[in-house]
């Protein structure tokens, strides 16, 4: 018997209770592996409120992960599996006070009992994630992880209130549709009144009760709408609805509604394609409409900001979802191997303008549609549309991960995916729903800087030609800070397999490239031997900007036919060696962030390159373009290139630019430069912007002189 | 006021009381021009029969094309969109002897005035063929088309009985389910039982009637399944309901069941691709698997064989089927412009084996999901889906035609898409549904023999890697006898703009390439300007026979990644001057419709040919080929490859083939031949099959001598 916090975990508990070392450190989460298949029993003593007037004594608990029981007084009131639909039980009858409230939870889910690995969690809706992943460990949170509470209600009260819209063709009306859903009928009323954004009253309508549904109509014309961040404001209204009953019972609510049309529209040309005899159909269209402007989206894949979803919070989203906004982000792909995250998230992300992909929790298996399976999937979809698919900012539904890969062998034709199909028609008509990332057109990967056949990022990205690409890495090291919060220092450098190094992610974590994420024959392929543990993470992390700022900035050159550029991933759940993030647990900008929000501005002067290392004598050539994701016109500029090493600048070329349209990229001259003799390992190339700084780009490039066999490590870091 | 004919169509009645010629004739169809835009009413007097022991009187109409009311003594009973909803109203409380019950039609549903083409059915689930098609004429039938009655039943009776199963993995057990759905509720009892496919009884048992719906479960151990005619036995089983009632009432009804389990699965292979990164998706599963067994399917689109619904029936049906099974077709594609057949083509398929691919009424056509057109599709739909998902030859629902290519505009995000696919997956979960057709990897064309830029055939499908070939044509005109009975003697040679040979699709009837459809260009092509109208005949049809075995044995040669072949078009609705189809109206083979059957055999020897017309002195090239459709292993064979011309024939080689594997074909050598003087415009290449003649294949070429210029029509034609 151990103390609980709620909500938490079970997993924490039990270390509190023992005073364990935290779970995140070196491999202190190797102790834990008994706990995922052993039986949890929460247990408490109501003490029970004085109820008049007929109220009623409800337990209400947003979610326990992952199967459970609930008792009272050795009664089992519920028996449910899923971790995503809340339990609202109404105990006025049976609990006294001094009751036993009991929470039996269940070892977690497992399809076989080996391999050991994500594929055991392909019969549940328990995220995949936590079954190990390449950049998570294995350790799988059980326990009450949402707020739990006993509540007094009226005889008669909300249940909830469920809204829906339409928006005419031309965005000038709105048709609202509101459902007040009570317990019960009453003698009594219900009072709904919607404020606009500015506190205005919009409308005030009182409707008596005849039934549990009480529903209103309203025609809202001239509505303010919500946009993204980067293209207007967050317009939202407030709803209250109110319900008094005969004997003096009152029950209220208010809510957010944020009035959009999202929409997956086919980019411009794409009907073009293909062409000719036998004609297969051209690819599902993936560029986000919102409110009928066409719009790029930039953004990154938004992964579980900690192991256990029971510590996470308001809190925890804020400073994320702030950087994010900060990037330029106005999409996150929040990825089905990780939880649905909490109501706080989308409130934040209605606040600051952020989209939201939401996939259910499928990733990577191939989830198969037997009776059981399905009935779960039903239930927690079902669940999680309803919470979400108020929120303005949820802009996607999604199946899942990589569904329709050889890895998960799913297809169109599996069941799981049509029933969230039909589900997400069902009760959430108007937003969009993809089966998987990625269907036809869409591209995952690379994940590397440099691939085993030594292809780089500038020339995978820049031969390729997807509609959107949703997951795309290059990895970089922690900080030494984040380094030395969790691994001992002996272990520090020079990086080996059976240390945290592995455990953490830097060596062996990618099946298929042993060297991931740390890659450090990569950084020794440019920079030869690596000296010291801060050559290699200074090293490391410049690999990764430039990677990120040539992957963005390729993504966004091929608009329209491309509409996306998501990189994998956005943050961590426990401190990494290495990793593709680019914030380190839980919220510290790497480098590459700052070289991604600069890649993501709405507008800059961008240049092309074919490759990261040249050598003297050697002609660099680059190409220039002025990127315009904005819905304006950029007006002429003069665009100045130069490049400099050690402190010496060479201008080599002013382009003056013609005007840029609304949302269309301008593509440029090429330059040209026979490179000479620098004292340097490196080469900065400068595209300003006259008048506009903001435009400004820097690209930091590898550089060898004839004379240098490799870079001179112990110097070169004294400049940095 | 005039007669009608139930089922039947308005216009037909029309034309009879106005003693008009055949609306097939000629450019007769366009007198009923003005008919699509008319009010028309079914008005009828009714006897009623005598009822006892509180039967019901019920009017029954299983269809009424397109929208409509019913009236009885003046008062509306019903007002519907939609002819795929059966009528079914319980009259009893209001008809009196001599009441009168009339059927108000409206006229036909157009979404625009103009342009007068299939756009105007795009808000409607009004089959889009009729409102013209470049092998259909403008002529949009209205009325009832479908059985029409009144009809006496007990106080309570059965309504319908719909039965749904799984099969075990293993296909060893079904597991079925029963619902007896009743009017109402009564004392009494239902017994349900099951015969097997050699009339021995399965089960009998009785269920007393607690609530309209009596529901059973019952397992039955080692089901006979239902096979495609070129697999198995089309075993099934005969389900027989009866409902007693206290009263005395009995209400019973008789079904048939099969057993099978259709998928659509990867071919072998395709998780192999697409390889590298950025990684998108495999294409789509199209490979139909039956009863565990992948199967090549062989096939065609079916069109309506009468361009007025009512007219159809069984007798219809039967020839055309019988010729279906009888090219060793499987599988029959029901495009989406035309109807939805009646039940008895169901009936039919399931007794003869052939698997039915059933589109619902959307074709190139942008069906936007307004909420009027939702509500329709989603009626009509649900209607559909249940009228035949009993049926065992029933394989696959499709959303409809070509709706993901550019003339269409449709994508996955499609309201009217994700409608269908959810309905099927509610009340028919276990046959696979497809969006539409094709869908990313299957191909659609080209029509032609040869396209605009001089490839033919041979070259268009040898390059093609479509994963399934579910349209292509090649054009041939129709049979002397055909052309003259609907011509008149004047026109019929030479074909000319302006006659007969333009309104009925021998002329300017695609859009894309004016010659079409009896592309005579290319037949002078090869032969030189044409003489009479028999040569034409003959070199056209010619061209088809060898354009289609070129095809289907093409697109089996690419067997696993191809799955299908079905060409376009089967049938056709009335006379054709020339079109795609292998069988003219109403159900005469061409020399086409033999050609394929040849190619369509389980097992036969083939050749790959590069091209058509050869030259003397050039090198003839060929490679064998032993196809293998069937699941039985192939024992060694001599294989012997001959050319023939003027009599006299060349052995070229003999090929000892290996064993072919179940389902496996044989790749074998080339021959190559240079090509000596004949005196002859055409060799034959034979390739025999020691021991299996019925393996044998022929391929009649045209060749030319160096001394022709062209070919010598009217010697030739009396060598036919």
């Amino acid at each position: 018997m151990v103390p609980a916090k709620v909500p938490g975990a079970v997993q924490l508990d039990w270390a509190n209770a023992h005073d364990w070392q935290p779970y995140w450190k070196a491999d202190n989460f190797k102790q834990y592996d008994w706990m995922e298949d052993v039986y949890w029993l929460y247990s408490a003593q109501l003490k029970r409120p004085a109820l008049t007037n007929g109220e009623r004594l409800h337990f209400y608990c947003g979610g326990i992960d992952y199967r459970f029981e609930i008792r009272l007084d050795g009664v089992t009131l519920l028996r449910q599996e899923g971790m995503f639909t809340p339990v609202d039980l109404d105990i006025t009858e049976r609990a006294v006070d001094g009751s036993r409230i009991e929470v039996l939870v269940y070892p977690a889910p497992k399809m076989h009992a080996s391999p050991v690995d994500r594929s055991q969690a392909a019969q549940s809706c328990k995220p995949a994630v936590s079954y190990g992943w390449d950049w998570h460990p294995r350790l799988i949170p059980l326990g009450i992880w949402c707020e739990t509470y006993l509540e007094v209600r009226p005889a008669v009260h909300l249940v909830n209130v469920s809204t829906a819209y339409t928006l005419s063709e031309d965005l000038s009306q709105a048709h609202l549709e509101i459902e007040a859903h009570l317990n019960a009928s009453a003698v009594g009323s219900v009072t709904f009144t919607l404020g606009d954004p500015d506190g205005k009253d919009v409308f005030a309508r009182t409707v008596s009760i005849e039934c549990p549904t009480v529903s209103l109509a309203e025609r809202i014309d001239s509505p303010c709408l919500w946009w993204s961040h980067d293209h207007g404001e967050q317009a939202r209204y407030l709803l209250k609805t109110t319900v008094r009953t005969e004997n003096g019972g009152v029950s209220e609510t208010t809510q957010h509604i944020g009035f959009r049309r999202v929409r997956l529209v086919m980019h411009e040309g794409a009907w073009n394609a293909p062409a000719g005899f036998p004609k297969t159909r051209s690819t599902p269209p993936i560029t986000l409409e919102l409110n009928g402007r066409r719009i790029f989206a930039k953004g990154t894949n938004w992964v579980n900001p900690e192991i256990f979803p029971g510590i996470m919070s308001e809190e925890t989203y804020r400073p994320l979802l702030e950087l994010a906004r900060g990037a330029h982000f106005n999409l996150l792909r929040i990825w089905g191997g990780g939880i649905v995250n909490k109501p706080s998230f989308f409130d934040l992300c209605d606040q600051m303008g952020i989209m939201v992909w939401q996939e259910f929790p499928l990733a990577c298996n191939d989830y198969i549609g037997t009776t059981e399976y399905l009935a779960v999937l039903d239930q927690e979809s079902q669940s999680i549309i309803k919470q979400l698919r108020g929120h303005p900012s949820l802009a996607l539904w999604c199946g899942g991960n990589e569904l329709f890969n050889a890895w998960s062998g799913m297809t169109d034709q599996s069941k799981a995916l049509r029933l969230l199909n039909k589900n997400c028609y069902e009760l959430d008509q108007n937003t969009p729903y993809l089966p998987t990332s990625p269907v036809m057109g869409m591209a995952h990967g690379d994940y590397r800087f440099r691939d085993e056949t030594g292809r780089e990022v500038y020339g995978i990205f820049g031969d390729a030609a997807g509609t959107a690409y949703t997951e795309f890495g290059c990895p970089g090291p922690s900080s030494r800070a984040a380094l030395e919060s969790f691994m001992p220092t002996e272990d520090l450098f020079p990086p080996k397999r059976g240390t945290p190094w592995e455990t953490h992610h830097g060596l062996g974590a990618w099946e298929m490239d042993p060297g991931t994420w740390l890659c450090q024959s990569t950084i020794e392929h440019y920079f030869g031997p690596t000296q010291t543990l801060d050559e290699l993470i200074e090293r490391g992390q410049w690999l990764q900007c430039e990677g990120y700022k040539a992957i963005y900035e390729e993504a966004r050159r091929q608009k329209p036919v491309c509409s996306m550029s998501l990189n994998w991933c956005y943050n961590e759940p426990w401190p990494a060696a290495a990793n593709n993030s680019l914030i380190e647990w839980p919220a510290t900008p790497k480098p590459a962030y700052y070289a991604v929000a600069a890649s993501c501005r709405p507008v800059l002067a961008s240049a092309r390159l074919p490759k990261f290392s040249w050598r003297e004598g050697e002609d660099f050539t680059a190409e220039l373009w002025l990127l315009n994701d904005a819905y304006a016109t950029i007006p002429k500029r003069e665009i100045v290139v130069s490049v400099t090493a050690n402190g010496s600048e060479t201008h080599l070329l002013t382009w003056h630019s013609g005007e840029a349209q609304p949302n269309r990229n301008l593509r440029g001259p090429g330059v040209r430069f026979r490179l000479p003799h620098y004292d340097s390992d490196r080469i900065t190339l400068r595209v300003t912007v006259a008048g506009n700084p903001d435009w400004n780009s820097e690209y930091v490039l590898h550089y060898r002189a004839r004379d240098q066999k490799n870079t001179q490590p112990a110097k070169r870091i004294l400049n940095v």
